[in-house]
């Protein structure tokens, strides 16, 4: 099983990571990192991850797993990427994405008419590309599955996994990986954080990409989404 | 503040990728990750991580994290990595481990006289360096702070930013990450797991590397720890 994440700059690395995790120890998987070149990517965590396959290399995975974070925008405007997304997603067994990945899908027509979730922060911009966004942390329509922000990316890789190869493998893995979760506060979600601390990432994001919505909702209109 | 993850061949990427997400958005944090070159480092999970230090470059980081894997027992016969380890802990302000990292931890002989946790399947072994193993998903004594079996890295990296931080900048990191787990299984632990799926485990471990609990015994006596 031929398993492609799109790596790209400004890439959430946890995103990638967490799932990648998961899924390299499905039964006969290989997993490809595809960017257009094959020079190291830098992530948004201070270092780089290496890509292993080209966008020539890797024209249809059995799985397309789309990551998110701040580079999204990029990608959206590279047509050689979202040229790639969308020939590999209209091939691919299983067309998946974490965090605001879904968005990437999204703008490559992958998600018209399909129930998704994506990062808390941008949840209802799912809809500028036509899918309809579910509060849920990982959410399966057909073959179609995305999971929610960053970590969820661990919870959502576990439930692909569970649906490819059966709860045993899952649970193995799971097992592995000591996946047996504790969180020291219960801030994981905006409902738990409470105002003062959304506010606070609110003008963090907004330091870091104060255009990141913007250009989101440039690119539907350019791609003929939205009027 | 200087963060240096020491990055090796046969890591299990999540237990250092998982932390540097978090680590890497603590105020003024550079991640460091660190290996003898800086030639790409496979990881378990079927890519490579680019190191942007060498020893030599980075000799006294404010915090030490080492992660596990695999390769542990190539790192703790390696003598320049496990120098390195050691003088870096020597002067680090906080010197922490994810997984069986602990155990380079340990035979570095920075875990005698401490309280200390690792991987499930390893947790024994702690003892072999002198350790008090002391079964909890993050462990704090003094200046060393310890994370269990890979996804821990994150609830661990998330008490430790609270630790140096504040809580307000942890559950910022935590509403960033949305890290608000929901597993589809409870199989994370031993007792949720069950003994089939503890089999399971223990069948691939053994697959994969069947003398990983004899190496590192040989280490310990070799190293003096133990007659």
């Amino acid at each position: 099983m031929d398993i492609a994440f799109l790596l790209f700059p400004g890439v959430t690395q946890l995103d990638l990571t967490g799932p990648a995790q998961v899924l390299s120890r499905l039964p006969g998987a290989r997993v490809h990192l595809v960017w257009e070149n094959l020079d190291p990517v830098p992530t948004d965590a201070g270092f780089s991850i290496l890509p292993n396959a080209t966008f020539a290399d890797m024209p249809s995975p059995d799985l397309l797993c789309v990551p998110g974070g701040m580079g999204i925008a990029d990608v959206i405007d590279n047509e050689a990427a979202l040229g790639w997304v969308r020939r590999a997603g209209a091939e691919a067994q299983w067309v998946t994405s974490v965090c605001t990945g879904a968005l990437i899908l999204g703008a490559a027509g992958l998600l018209e008419g399909y129930q998704a979730t994506t990062h808390w922060a941008w949840h209802d911009k799912l809809a500028l590309f036509g899918a309809t966004p579910v509060h849920a942390r990982s959410v399966m329509d057909r073959n179609r599955a995305t999971g929610g922000g960053v970590t969820a990316g661990i919870d959502f890789a576990l439930a692909l996994t569970a649906k490819i190869a059966g709860d045993t493998i899952a649970r193995t893995i799971q097992l592995a990986l000591e996946y047996d979760p504790a969180p020291p506060f219960n801030a994981g979600s905006v409902e738990g954080a409470g105002a003062e601390i959304v506010a606070a990432y609110t003008d963090r994001a907004n330091r870091i990409a104060p255009d990141r919505i913007t250009r989101l909702d440039a690119a539907a209109r350019r791609l003929g989404f939205t009027a």
